[in-house]
């Protein structure tokens, strides 16, 4: 009745912070694997937008993520702030919903709802130019108990983490939302716009309903979202309750004459804030105030309110009176839910051991308005991935470490700040939120505009450590790339075939170290030769040492043995990677010129070899996608890339960017000392 | 052994002509089926390319198709142009491959395989949101005898057409392609980056190998290639037979230091010219000259020319002389072919009867070169589909109609002159490519330009007719919407909420024809009561008559009964079209503004009702995506569509777009009587 295994890696939860996860495992070719107590993924509801930095991670991925979002997702340039008083309803002002960050990314924050989310992840892990597609996830099993066995932890090899799991019968992973009853608790009640044919059980669960599983792992990350069930195991609370509210939410397709329902709209009143975002396929989602809680005594907080009381009707009647003196109905509603979340900040993001790791709403909990849900979730499976990769692949040459390694203590390091930051926002949002009219129109823009950056993920300004040197850097040099934060992206020009390639692409997660070469205009001889002699110097192995770019540090991910991609792979499949990549660090080459791409005297074949990637004989000759220009092509590219990162067109720079596209180092085109610094540091961090 | 059925169309033949013209039958929820006799669809080499207007055909499906493609294609904005000459290679010019055509569409034409096409058109057939999404393509099903009954193709209801079907065995619809030996026949060898584990059949043909199946058909359409078996049984000729090249080409990772082998090259010797098209996946494609056979003489035709003894080792050493002195060579070779084709068109495009119809190479035959192939099949199915959908649409109004359709005559009027000019294009650029030195780079180079907009799908100037009505269209009130020919597409803005949407997706194909209404600048209040009194007019109903714009023509689509789409789909497909349109017109108002987007003093909410869509009380209210404004918005639009359409701002216009994007009428918006006549015209003709 039950059966042992052995994982590197068990993540529990197959929502935004265990998919993003479980991608760069899947990436980089991680004994892995998913399991989650629901019976399917997310399809309606919950989260409902991807802010900017988000929609850079997913383009990284190098799946087409980022199309597909522009192509299914809705976008809303302007938030219009309409106040309800003495039965009028006016409009006030008229706010750029990304204002204070334009620029910073040339993706649009875009609404969509949760479960194409999670689809656009599922999907890319199971791309099969990954070196583990066969990554499992494994719906309707719940992890039941776990133990970590102290001695093991200090040893790199052993498996100190059990878990066992339990696989559930269908009924218990697809509890009855009650979809009959208007008044379901959970809110997960069913559409009239989709079927509810769930994905079906992986086939894994087949046959094993009732089983139980003992899983040993080196690592265990709790993704188990709000109420996590991993942070209680390892016996890390929750800081800074406070009040409490509740609030009800739908999607609905509106039938009202509302001026402005396709708008952003936020709607103040002495009953509290209502907001209106407009979603894709004609949704709307609403978030109307429904009730106040004060939980910070502990002793009766469960009773003082029944959640199971909130209705569809109820939180209809609501937005219908702030709507006064406009309409408003509908008959499709896709999706509505109530629920009651305070602003609170788990103690800490790992145990004492290191072995578990918690990400997502399992570390941060907050009210769903201010859309940062799904996306903080996103962004902290996407920072804690690949140093987990890091730390596992096997690098035969390593001394065995007994220490749990320093790169895997980052992600408390880099994310915790990010959770209180997200925290605070959340608290402010909410206040206006509830808050009546007498938040005047000017605090409350002033309040929203100073957040922008964070909201779109920026200014997240990760502290110096293993991956982040602010110390070593020069930060004069590219005054707009910042250290310890995501770089910022831009379009340039691919060198070899004039055509314009957005930096999160030359950029694709794939693991590696980026040293970004912006060398100025390479036509110039002077600024030829600073290049060449830095290739020179990055390429050269002095004495026993071996080079920097090519061979001190190889790339050390491996394809999972016993997982076959390329034989049998369904011929109808895209593969988007090609080569596997021998070096740890790649070299990409962003020059500048005056003159337009089509016309740049110097071409990609008389570039210094380093900059051509590496030579392959044989299968793939020059890899011709690491050189590129900052340059004006046509109508698609403005050649303003080293304006926009503040870089000297004669002077030049070398940045760093980490696989996450964070910034890690600037310097100088002479720094090489430094430049070697930082990556001995990394390495020696894992 | 043998089993008779009904389908109202059956198209022989699963190409890019079959599948364009079965996904507008899907679309409309026409009863129609598609069989092929090869066992799989393609998916490696023939076509490789995709023009702009193809492209805008793909994003006008509405399945993020457009978004697919710029994320795996290629791209190549510039041609260089190259002689060899006594021993040296020599960079001449350097051509814009578009050149000419600048701005003559929002997307850029671009590399990718044949394989990928087929597979776009085939997921947008399969789309939930169509009509028929389970309209069958059966593969290993070979047509094999084919009969008129004469008596009965003056009935609209009737079955005239009966062909026979067979279903092969898996050896003969896979036959042998030699993959051993080097020197295949077909071309069709194996490949060593994907492997051969070909789509399975169709269900339907599990069982059914040797059985033979007598289908009756309305109509029969032949989209079966240059060797078009449906063509010989109406006796319909090939006329032009000419002098015939045979070609190499072969798509090939190249390992070479030839500068420029990433960008388009077009090499010119005495031996004949060498064309190296970068792609995907950084294959390239590389046609070589191979042999040139006169087949004047037809009776000696079959046997001058051994296309076996075509080899890959004999075509990688004709490109090696042709790149001398450079170094080429390659690991991989996906695919490689050799073949023989002259520039031949079909007499005609359909029977006498008008029940048997040809798209596609089955009409023209010409060399691969031109690019043209696929991309002209696709369009000619774009054209056809649609008016098949119309004639077969019963109106239960109309009396019983004996004569073929006035519709699908325009067909072959529309049609079969861009074949001619296809073939007389490819007869141009075939001698230059296999012509010598001596046709100098400014000849080359006038010829290439002039065939520009024909390539990228313009110019095509379709005949007067049932669709097309020069004589009522006041032409000079949209100087560059020409009637005729596609129309010019542009970003514009969302009225109901400032986002940039591209015309394509506005004109999204669900069969409907649109009046573009460009009433100019509503806050003018004499231009808003032009347009007023334009509404007026098309939404009164006059005596007994019924409103122009809503009731007069229904939507004449209803879903096929028995395909069932919204209950037990795939809860995880994206669903892209909601309402259900109830005319054959939808208004479009795309209203010009000096101010930006955001500033625009005229909401949404401000426009007469019929510029607002048809209001939908049972579910859906107001359709939000109807109006537009020609506006500025940050860096996303730039209000320059008006310009770019030769509309006067005061002025205005209004213009006619058919469901295949082509423009039928234009005209001041005072001429609501010619536009009456224009739809009366087209209806009359169904
Ligand atoms: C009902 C609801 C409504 C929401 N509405 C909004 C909204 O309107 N806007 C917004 O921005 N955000 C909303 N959210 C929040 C948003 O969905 C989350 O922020 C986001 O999903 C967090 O991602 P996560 O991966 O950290 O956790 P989750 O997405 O919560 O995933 C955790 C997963 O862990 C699984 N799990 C838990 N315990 C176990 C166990 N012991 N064994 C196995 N599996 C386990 C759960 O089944 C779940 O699938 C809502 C959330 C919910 C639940
Ligand atoms: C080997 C090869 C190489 C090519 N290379 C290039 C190139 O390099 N560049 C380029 O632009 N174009 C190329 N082409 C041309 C391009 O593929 C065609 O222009 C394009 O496919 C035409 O589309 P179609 O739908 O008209 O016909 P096709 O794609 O030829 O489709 C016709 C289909 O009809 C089926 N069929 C035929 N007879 C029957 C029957 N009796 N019963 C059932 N099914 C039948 C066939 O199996 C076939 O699948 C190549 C074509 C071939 C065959």
């Amino acid at each position: 009745m039950s059966f042992t295994s052995k994982t590197d890696v068990l993540i529990v939860g197959a929502g935004p912070a265990g998919l993003a996860t479980a991608w760069w495992l899947a990436r980089c070719g991680i004994n892995a694997r998913v399991v989650d107590k629901r019976g399917s993924k997310v399809y309606k509801g919950q989260a409902d937008g991807l802010m900017s930095r988000t929609i850079e991670i997913l383009d990284s991925m190098g799946c087409g993520l980022s199309q597909r979002v522009s192509h299914e997702s809705y976008l809303t340039y302007f938030m219009d702030i309409w106040t309800s008083e003495a039965g009028k309803l006016e409009k006030n002002q008229v706010v750029g919903a990304s204002e204070g960050t334009h620029g910073s990314s040339p993706f649009r924050a875009s609404t969509i709802s949760q479960g194409r989310i999670e689809r656009y992840i599922i999907d890319a892990i199971q791309d099969p130019s990954n070196l583990n597609p066969a990554l499992p996830i494994d719906r309707g099993v719940q992890a039941e108990t776990l133990q970590i066995d102290q001695a093991m932890t200090s040893e790199p090899d052993a498996y100190p983490v059990s878990v066992k799991l339990r696989y559930l019968s269908h009924e218990e992973a697809n509890p009855s939302t009650g979809a009959t009853s208007e008044a379901a608790t959970s809110g997960l009640v069913g559409s009239n716009l989709m079927g509810e044919s769930w994905e079906s059980y992986a086939t894994r669960n087949k046959g094993n309903e009732g089983k139980t599983e003992i899983v040993q792992a080196k690592y265990v990350l709790g993704c188990d979202g709000a109420h996590s069930w991993v942070r209680s195991q390892i016996g890390i609370k929750m800081e800074g309750s406070s009040t409490e509210s509740v609030w009800g939410a739908m999607d609905v397709v509106p039938i009202t004459d509302f001026p402005g329902i396709r708008r952003g709209c936020f709607i103040k009143s002495s009953a509290g804030g209502m907001l209106i975002i407009p979603r894709e396929r004609g949704l709307s989602r609403v978030y109307v105030p429904y009730h106040e809680v004060n939980t910070d005594d502990e002793s009766n907080k469960a009773d003082r309110f029944d959640r199971s009381e909130v209705t569809l009707s109820k939180i209809k009647a609501i937005a219908q009176r702030m709507f006064h003196p406009y309409k408003f109905d509908f008959k499709i509603c896709e999706w509505w839910s109530a629920y009651q979340v305070g602003q609170r900040v788990a103690e800490r993001s790992q145990d004492a051991t290191g072995r578990v790791l918690l990400a997502g709403d399992a570390v941060h909990t907050h009210s769903p308005k201010v859309g940062l849900g799904a996306n903080t979730s996103i962004q902290d499976g996407w920072n804690l991935g690949w140093k987990l990769a890091m730390a596992l692949a096997h690098e035969p040459s390593h001394t065995a470490k007994k220490e749990s390694p320093a790169i895997l203590a980052t992600y408390e390091g880099e994310r915790h700040p990010v959770a209180h930051m997200l925290i605070e926002y959340d608290r402010a949002w909410s206040k206006m939120f509830m808050g009546n009219t007498e938040h005047t129109s000017d605090e409350f823009l002033r309040r929203f505009m100073s957040f922008q950056p964070f909201i779109h993920g920026r200014s997240f300004k990760y502290p110096d450590g293993a991956l982040i040197s602010r110390q070593t850097s020069t930060q004069s040099v590219a005054k707009n790339v910042l250290v310890g934060e995501s770089f910022p992206h831009a379009y340039v020009v691919l060198h070899a075939n004039p055509q314009e390639w957005i930096t999160t692409k030359i950029f694709r997660a794939d693991g590696r170290f980026r040293i970004v070469l912006l060398p100025g205009d390479l036509s110039i001889p002077d600024q030829m030769s600073r290049a060449r002699e830095f290739c020179e110097r990055i390429t050269t192995a002095n004495g026993n040492e071996q080079s920097l770019l090519h061979t001190r540090y190889p790339y050390p991910f491996v394809k999972l043995s016993g997982v076959e991609v390329a034989e049998g792979q369904n011929p109808d499949s895209f593969i988007h990677y090609r080569r596997h990549p021998t070096s740890l660090i790649e070299l990409i080459t962003i020059s500048y010129s005056t003159k337009p791409a089509q016309d740049v005297s110097v071409r990609f074949e008389d570039l210094p070899t380093a900059m051509r990637g590496q030579f392959d004989e044989q299968c793939f000759g020059w890899d011709y996608e690491c050189a590129f220009l900052d340059a004006r092509l046509e109508t698609s590219c403005d050649g303003t890339a080293y304006e926009r990162w503040g870089v000297d067109k004669q002077k030049g720079a070398v940045v760093v960017v980490r696989p996450d596209m964070h910034v890690g180092w600037v310097g100088d085109i002479e720094d090489v000392k430094e430049l070697e610094g930082y990556f001995d540091n990394v390495l020696n961090s894992c």
